[in-house]
């Protein structure tokens, strides 16, 4: 979505990761923490983390820009990316994968430790409705990388059962301006 | 230590963590997540995420330059800084977290998990370990915001009772180059 909005065309290789194709020693050789996304470039350089590899394309191709332009809006938004990333989309995941059991044979689920990350994602959502009472956009007047790491933490929430209801009032007005962007079809 | 390294003062107001000072409603309406630390700005507008406020200052002050110049260099310290968040000094605060009870007034603690998450902690370790056998810094040839962010991390560390080994020949060497730095005072 971050590189649709810059209309950055990429060529995608897909790695099944219930099957631990990303834990192989290729992959490794490519992130030693065998986590997708990866870009790679044309000389072999790989960069992991999305953060990371939106920061590359921010850099080299600045308009429209989705991480801020002066300092203040900059910090602004590495804020609530980081806060969205930590508080939602982390949870969101420690939820899936200690209560479903999905990586059982490479880790060890902690279902107790996954509750209490979905409530605390169920939580987060609050914080997000009352920053959207005063904001169009998460991080300020204008659409940024933390829209686009929302949209993708609340979506993925679904799996976990954790849905925004009829009290997310501004949340559900976001959801929908957010989601039909064109780039949300990427 | 990323301020010390610019050159830049602060005014810093300590808050008590233990106490829970940072879940005041005044600090609350600083950062909606209750965490420190926190930036304010003279006009009251503030900055909370290290990561962040890092990211204010070094778009305000860009020399000396401790998140990249060009955009692989940018890429490359971004990488590493999130990783050496997510994989070392995040595990280490759920060990912490979660194998201590330090926070069990605010949080239920899961020994279980925070168990899990020292493992994990200890692991990174030797990726950094394999990471500086080829390269002076942890994002390359030049010292960054990822070599502080380990360097904290690493003392850290020591609550939970992990430590750098005899066999971390490449971390203790780094360990010891980025201690010594003025900075590292701060």
């Amino acid at each position: 979505m971050f590189l649709a909005e810059k209309g950055i065309d990429m060529e995608y290789v897909q790695v099944d990761i219930q099957k631990g194709e990303n834990l192989s020693a290729e992959m490794r050789a490519k992130n030693p923490l065998g986590k997708v996304p990866v870009l790679e470039l044309d000389d072999g350089t790989c960069i992991a983390e999305t953060d990371a590899i939106c920061t590359y394309f921010e850099a080299l191709q600045p308009q429209p820009s989705l991480m801020g332009t002066s300092p203040l809006e900059k910090a602004t938004i590495a804020m609530w990316q980081r806060q969205v990333e930590l508080a939602l989309m982390l949870q969101v995941g420690m939820c899936f994968q200690h209560t479903t059991g999905y990586f059982k044979d490479r880790m060890l689920p902690v279902p107790e430790y996954g509750k209490e990350a979905g409530v605390n994602a169920s939580k987060y959502l609050n914080i997000l409705e009352r920053r959207l009472e005063l904001n169009d956009y998460i991080a300020g007047p204008r659409f940024s990388i933390a829209d686009i790491t929302a949209l993708c933490a609340i979506d993925f929430a679904r799996v976990v059962d954790i849905r925004l209801t009829e009290k997310h009032k501004n949340l559900n007005a976001w959801y929908q301006k957010v989601s039909q962007r064109e780039s949300a079809k990427a």
